[in-house]
């Protein structure tokens, strides 16, 4: 991948930064204007690349609205962090001038009885909405919606339906507006359309017969990749969330779904590493906070791994009569690791994608069967030849049954890619089984499984290939 | 992660496809009807569902503009073989009617010389858009940019752009028109505006002063990952790409975005576990497809792990003397395969969110130095305490020098997690420098890499401390 973008933009954000930092110190008074011209989310990032002690006088610098938008595009830590030292009344017009679900998201991040001092502190229709808001896991539906949309009555006409619109629109709500939300009397949603549709309709008909009936709505409770997966299967832009009584509660906007889906992959890659997934950017992580969530990880596949020291402590004698044996022991070990991990990538990401469901396991399973076999004959005849082509090229001396040390080593590779393809394959459908996340089959995971059932079965081919010549 | 949507909606699809089944045997010409409120979406998933051979009975069955869109969204292979398959002139109608972007990602993926001919039965209007767009790369801006957009004079009043857009909006044009591009005379653009922008416009304000400066805009050839960055930076819905004269020449749209950033990240898993990237979904690849994507990288991890082979041949008379030390072997190499893991996989995916650039490496350096050698620490320490409580306990003879090997296989064990953390770390940033992928940093090249070095460090430390007692 290249990232030429980013690169520019931190340059942007690195050259811009001294000049305003030279401002601040001189004519503070001048930034609003100099800035007047930047996307919040640059001056966010200018924000970030200053020395910490300064943010908050950029912020001061700034016209309230501005500000806060500058906070919206921000770092949720330095974000809490900002607010929370801040006089909570000036904190709460920050918020009130915020979006309902980044206000919410905002109180979400800091110190609980601060948050609660601030929110005393936000006009009450803000505060009724944000506490509403509130209510909802951070990872539902509920947790990302906005209560900033649109909705009309469906038996408005349009030209009824656009001058509220417009009404709407003149009173400076920011959260996008493209798409409308026609209710009946009860307040049940009964349709969707765009802005642009109500533009085109003919004059003096009436809502409810354009508002389309295929809705697409989730619950607030619905988990955030139920949303992620709906707006991309259908190509929205919105999705609404309604309750029991389909009455819409809010709506979820692409650009926090994205965020979802971003976060989402960020920590099955994570957990694919075979650590727990972080919280924070790396660089925001802390170094303790780093070696919390990779040493638990670390260690579990380092005690799992004491059984492949068991496994070869139990073939000592055989490593002791034949010690060319052990030479190859990281070789076929690390075939089977390897192929478990492409298996295991593959099949977390269609399940994540949902390509493959629970129910695909035994079709999968036929397939890498055939797959595993093919590439273990691959590896084992490359395996065989090494080991024929060195003593015959007297690169290294294997001893009078150099050949029949080579079946050995190229039996045990097609074993153990064999069942490594297969562990890998299955790993994620028997996690999600029982209960697990499939992601948590990680590469190292699946290595440390197989490594055991790799030592043993070479030492069992050894033992059937080898008796009475090397053992 | 759960996934109760999708297996909802396969089962939805799978319910539903039977009675489609029937009604296409027994009454095709109710299909249209009985389909009506059904989502494309949805309608392509029972497309998908439905024996193959079926699938253009269905799309007969329905209107040319309801059949065009199930084949916007049906999967790319599908789509391509059933329009190769049709009669020229009627591929032509259908492609006609769907997007303009959609059309041409759709001749795209046929047969070049269908696709010509296809594209000759065009109207000539949507044929010279769609050459204009098959001239792009797929993979850049150009190639996944529509030409359907609003764009507006900017010397034009609120008035006379709201009824342009209404007359737009009534011939039906289907992309989103949430957002109007300003153009001076020359069409270079001057500003974005929101269809709502607009509309809450003071009566009489002329474009020019309502329409924002900061635009941010891509070249045709930018990599669809910088589009990708630019939308979730900005919160967009649609990028405009702009010629060299500032032209505007399509727009992005966000649910391009989405699919792109999911493929991007499929794409990322699938190399990070060690395999080259799938064109196409799991189950759609074929099994002698996965082989040529899985067996090469296999292989290059194999010949490498050879190497291991070599280094232990080196100690072999080391290992005859004292058996015991082999034991280890695997433990010792793996914890350094494993940190190393966790530490690519952070890195891997903090370069893809652009959270770190080239320029960090130093940084992370210092940071992973620290976690490398903690990490060490530990996982050593519980090495050294498995030798010498297995010996205590009566578990395992390691012999009178226990004490002796329990400290070669600790200090083994913190050399290694440090060099394997360090190479984790370090390698995407090398990748990256030297112009290959950062991602193609995979948990078994990194383990492969390690176990090497982990071997020749083992040795050595017991060369050093085991002098004269074992060795």
């Amino acid at each position: 991948m290249s990232q030429p973008k980013r690169e520019r933009e931190r340059s942007v954000a690195a050259l811009v930064a001294p000049d305003i930092l030279e401002l601040l110190e001189t004519e503070p008074g001048s930034i609003a204007a100099e800035t007047e011209e930047f996307h919040p989310a640059d001056l966010a990032d200018i924000a970030e690349a200053l020395p910490r002690e300064l943010v908050p006088r950029l912020l001061t610098a700034l016209p309230s609205a501005r500000a806060a938008d500058v906070l919206e595009h921000l770092d949720d830590d330095l974000r809490a962090e900002l607010l929370e030292e801040m006089d909570p009344e000036r904190a709460a017009v920050f918020l009130a001038l915020m979006t309902p679900d980044e206000r919410a998201d905002a109180l979400e991040e800091m110190d609980e009885e601060v948050a609660d001092e601030i929110l005393e502190a936000i006009p009450e229709k803000e505060r009724v909405e944000t506490e509403r808001l509130l209510q909802y896991e951070p990872e539902t539906a509920g947790g990302l919606m906005t209560t900033e949309f649109v909705s009309v009555p469906e038996n408005q006409t349009v030209e009824e339906a656009l001058a509220a619109v417009r009404l709407i629109a003149r009173a400076g709500r920011r959260e996008a507006m493209n798409t409308l939300y026609a209710v009946d009397a009860r307040g049940a949603l009964r349709g969707v359309l765009s802005l642009r549709e109500l533009l085109a309709a003919p004059e003096g008909s009436r809502i409810a017969d354009l508002a389309w009936s295929e809705i697409v709505t989730v619950a607030p409770t619905a988990d955030r990749e139920e949303v992620a997966q709906l707006t991309s299967n259908y190509d929205l832009i919105a999705v609404p969330v309604v309750d029991a009584e389909h009455r819409i509660l809010g709506v979820v906007t692409v650009d926090d779904v994205i965020d979802v889906i971003q976060e989402e992959q960020t920590e099955d890659a994570q957990k694919f590493g075979g650590l727990e997934a972080l919280e924070e950017p790396y660089l925001q992580t802390s170094v303790l906070a780093l070696l919390r969530k990779r040493s638990p990880w670390l260690l579990v596949l380092f005690v799992g791994q004491m059984f492949t020291a068991a496994a070869m402590g139990f073939f000592e004698n055989e490593i002791a009569a034949a010690v060319v044996l052990s030479l190859f022991i990281p070789l076929v070990i690390s075939s089977g690791g390897n192929s478990g991990s492409q298996a295991t990538s593959l099949i977390i990401r269609a399940i994540a994608l949902q390509e493959l469901g629970a129910r695909d396991w035994a079709r999968v399973m036929r397939r890498e069967l055939v797959i595993g076999l093919v590439l273990g004959l691959m590896l084992g005849g490359v395996g065989v030849l090494r080991v024929i082509l060195w003593q015959w090229m007297g690169l290294y001396t294997f001893g009078d049954h150099y050949f029949l040390l080579a079946w050995t080593v190229g039996a045990t590779v097609v074993g153990v890619v064999l069942f490594g393809t297969l562990t890998g394959a299955m790993l994620p459908f028997l996690l999600k089984r029982i209960g697990f996340d499939p992601a948590s089959a990680s590469a190292p995971l699946v290595a440390t499984l197989v490594d055991v059932t790799g030592v043993v079965l070479y030492f069992t081919v050894a033992l059937l290939l080898l008796r009475g010549t090397l053992l």
